[in-house]
């Protein structure tokens, strides 16, 4: 899994019929970098990824991006389309400590 | 999924038979720059893709782009080999506000 | 799928049995750009790939290659471990109009 | 598969239900450069990558990380959509000759 | 596929029990640049790949690489947690003509 920021929604009016009822944000990969005295801070790198999302996340958030065909397992007919989605949403601490 | 822009079509007479029938799109790699006061603009990145195309995307519109074996899931023949397909063309609005 | 083009032949003695009677291509791939005056031109970007060939194509052509799981969708056996195949050869006006 | 350092544990308390159970890791992928004279050292590179553990791997130590659906095939439930996962902890003696 | 060499062997008591038994090797990609006058040299690049070995390639020869989910359709149990195998060992002839 790769981590991501949440950054806002995206509309899609014509589409695949079965992605229909499946709500998709954007999202912005992050990296974790470690100071030599153990601070973590969070870097943006790569491209835009569109990602599925059944958690209900946020804008701004941090959340866990699954991709490829694990990416639609969870779902209820796991040959839908998709290739990302969000699996969990991460706890603020875990970037604090 | 990722974000593309279609640039146009591609012909190819000699394919694998299981593929005729089908459309096939150039599409170009798009990512979704914010800046500070939030507007949104959208850059170019990475190389060429080659995604077959059920919904009927036309050029410079902006789609989204499921990759991977889910690719094929949508298909009648969930067997066919590609490993890209245009499965939502973006709204406006999402690049607007 | 991505555009790559043929370069040249392959040979390997000791190799998987299932692979056997398969045809592998080294292929480069490429990406089109587009000018303002809407030219393309082809150019080179990453790394040597071996694919396999079904098609018959010839070296200098363009093909158009699959990857992942769905590259050993079209094959009889399709547990074969092959990651990339050929799956059409890119007519020469997609590029010349 | 590739390598990677364990930098820490990453909490999650809303995720998808099927993750519950599962301990995930933050891993940095790491390379092996080779001196002329043979030494061996290691680089990190690429980003941060979230993987699933059930070999108990600790911090510093290097492990080896199996990636997309296969990482799936040796849990309980493979239908659960994690996409990277801990197969193998290095022993130290392969870095030290 | 990709083109690789290989480079020596890894060590890892502490493992997924369905991987005891297989050999893992440490591989290096490497790409061919053409020059004009037809020449073919090896160039090194990206990091580090951990593969399964069933075919017995020696260090510093040339193998091709298959990943993902077809790495595992050659082993007996292809539920076998890895995404990297080597299914050939290149000829020499094909870099030297």
């Amino acid at each position: 899994m790769i981590l991501a920021r949440v950054m806002g929604n995206i509309w899609s009016t014509r589409k695949e019929e079965s992605l229909r009822g499946l709500k998709f944000l954007v999202v912005q990969p992050v990296k974790i970098n470690y100071s030599e005295s153990g601070d973590k801070t969070l870097e943006d790198y790569g491209n835009t990824i569109i990602a599925a999302d059944k958690i209900g996340a946020g804008e701004t958030e941090i959340v866990m991006i699954t991709s490829g065909s694990s990416a639609r397992q969870s779902l209820q007919d796991n040959s839908t389309p998709i290739d990302a989605i969000i699996v969990g949403i991460v706890d603020k601490q875990t970037f604090e400590l």
